[in-house]
């Protein structure tokens, strides 16, 4: 992440807005969970632990089949590193949108260098190519074991994948006998109608889904779960050697009993909703000067395309001296892959009074670029 | 671990007793740190987590060579996974004291076929054995990477490893290209004085050091930390994708921020001092029926050597059925290695008034194998 001082705006944090975080009822919990003296500083035994188990239990009820187990883990991330190790060998590769959210692509390459990316064409992940890439690396003598898949809202370019592709990529996976690794981060927070989970696609269980609070309460309490076919689910939770953590766990377990969630869902999606659309609202005008985007339907972000001759670096470090941060599109990227130019905007975290202050410090940036252009042949 | 009731006495946990934890003083850091409102559950920019650091860097000074790094580690075990993530390969050994701590056996289980025990021999682990086996799994084509070791009153066995032969490990440590694994889980418990540590006995560093707030603050907040030269803990840090646990750390700042902790550590170590010698003193008449133990001189644990014919695993289910919870010595071995007959006690836990019936109840199973022995033949 860029440094972002106190004057800055920031558009870059992918962070829930402060009063989306429920500081209120997470000190009720904490003095509930301290009416168990030691017991949540222990190992075990403090009754929030109990609860945030049977509540994931209960969610992830609807995406598990007969044979499936769950898990929970550190955030969606560690979900993500104990898949791969559980499922991906040395020699083997995995298939990643391009761009990807970045925490992933430094996962992955700890456990292979064959990481292939599937680029974003029209704002759409297509299929064919993940089809095609699997054919290629079976032919390098590095078979696809994985595809990391973020259908929902993804980080960085806010893309849904569409049912058809959903139900053509689980397909594609099972004839293959490749792992689907779904990382529903921004499931919940669809502005429409819910969307429908690979895993529930998936009649044979290729699917490896993973969920997280980090996006709908906080990130900081590092609480998500990983569910899948208890062949691997076991075999992620061996890999798990941290022993938990129960001081979280049982926090979120104390606030979870007491909160009504679904009221706490709906009220989140209404939020970020008028954000998207404010956000969206402010740099309308922008595309005459050329930005490319599409209005969020769920999730943080918006992805900007820019015109040239900007690059996605050049127009980061631009904008930035303005005082306005956003995420450069280079960022999502493995190294050597054309740039896209293109950054991420979030609009989760700022402040909505940011939002037409940030579209002018952009449109002024387009409009020296233009003119630097024009004038002095300036060429990215 | 097995099943606690509550009518049980419990010598098995190895967790602070409850009022070693500090519940109000961390009552007052959760509200400390609420006054940063949503801060602690984003992932980065809690003052705590500052706090954190700079406490941990200051606690470390004395550990670290002039090239050496740190890295905060999910308690002590997550530090173990990522060395020897870091340092093993597959086809390498790693040497382990034996009985050793389970859950780093089970860490290595994962990352290596190839583990050697060092047997305990007179309440001492033989550095000739090390030596020993280094020369052995190279002629066998398993070169020793690792040695993973508890100097300081050690999990189960509370035995010290002396300074003679921290030495000896240190420099055959060196001599080999082995790394050494420091687990000081134990080392701010002694009850005289402070052990050198193995890291400092090091002058090229081919020690990685691990420290935990598990035993002196409460492993359920899960904070520890790897001391190591800079190149080895950067490749940690590049294996440990979760992304930290910013409220924990931020929560543990705050309160370190407000303590005293030097006076915090020397309550600590009298109190597990009178709990250390008034379990000791319970079990001094067992001595006649021929139960063997050393009294702890740090740490939490006490190793009891049965007489014949028990073995570990009998004696424990016959203490269970009088409501008395021990760990079987086996709990701690790699499977196949002999029974050790002998069980670990844990003074650190169990109410104090439950020493002297804790102690009866083992007489009274002593006793009866006894006479079960010569009156029907038992043998174990």
């Amino acid at each position: 992440m860029p440094v972002v001082e106190s004057e800055d705006i920031n558009w870059a944090s992918g962070y829930p807005f402060p009063k989306a975080v429920p500081v209120e009822g997470m000190s009720r919990a904490w003095r509930q969970l301290m009416a168990g003296r030691d017991q949540a500083f222990q190992y075990l035994g403090a009754r929030g632990q109990g609860y945030l188990r049977d509540w994931v239990m209960e969610r992830t009820r609807d995406l598990r089949l007969a044979e499936d187990d769950f898990i929970l883990t550190m955030g969606a991330i560690q979900g993500i590193d104990l898949a791969v190790r559980a499922v991906v060998d040395p020699g083997q590769s995995i298939v990643v949108q391009s761009p990807t959210y970045m925490e992933a692509l430094e996962v992955f390459q700890n456990y292979t260098a064959h990481i292939v990316g599937v680029p974003l064409e029209n704002r759409r992940f297509p299929i064919e190519t993940v089809r095609r890439i699997i054919y290629q690396q079976k032919q390098a003598g590095h078979p696809v074991a994985a595809i990391y898949w973020q259908a929902d809202f993804q980080n960085p370019t806010g893309v849904t994948t569409g049912l058809a592709d959903r139900r053509a990529l689980v397909e594609l996976a099972a004839e293959n006998g490749v792992w689907l690794i779904e990382d529903a981060a921004y499931r919940d927070l669809s502005f429409g109608e819910p969307l429908t989970s690979l895993k529930t696609l998936s009649s044979d269980s290729p699917v490896i889904h993973l969920g997280t609070l980090s996006k709908t309460v906080g990130p900081g309490l590092r609480i998500g779960w990983a569910v899948g076919s208890r062949h691997v689910v076991q075999a992620m939770d061996r890999m798990k050697k941290d022993l938990g953590h129960p001081l979280s766990e049982a926090l979120v377990g104390e606030w979870l009993h007491d909160t009504d969630y679904a009221a706490h869902l709906q009220s989140l999606r209404a939020s970020y909703q008028q954000r998207a659309e404010a956000m969206a609202q402010a740099l309308d005008p922008l595309k005459e000067q050329g930005l490319i985007f599409e209005s969020a339907t769920g999730g943080y972000f918006m992805w900007l395309d820019l015109p040239e001759p900007w690059t996605s670096d050049s127009f980061t470090a631009q904008v930035r001296q303005r005082q306005l941060v956003v995420l450069s599109g280079r960022h999502f990227l493995l190294p050597g892959v054309a740039d896209p130019r293109a950054v991420r905007v979030s609009f989760s975290y700022a402040p909505l009074t940011t939002f037409s202050e940030g579209a002018r410090r952009l449109g002024e940036t387009l409009k020296e670029a233009t003119q630097g252009a024009e004038g002095r042949g300036l060429d990215g």
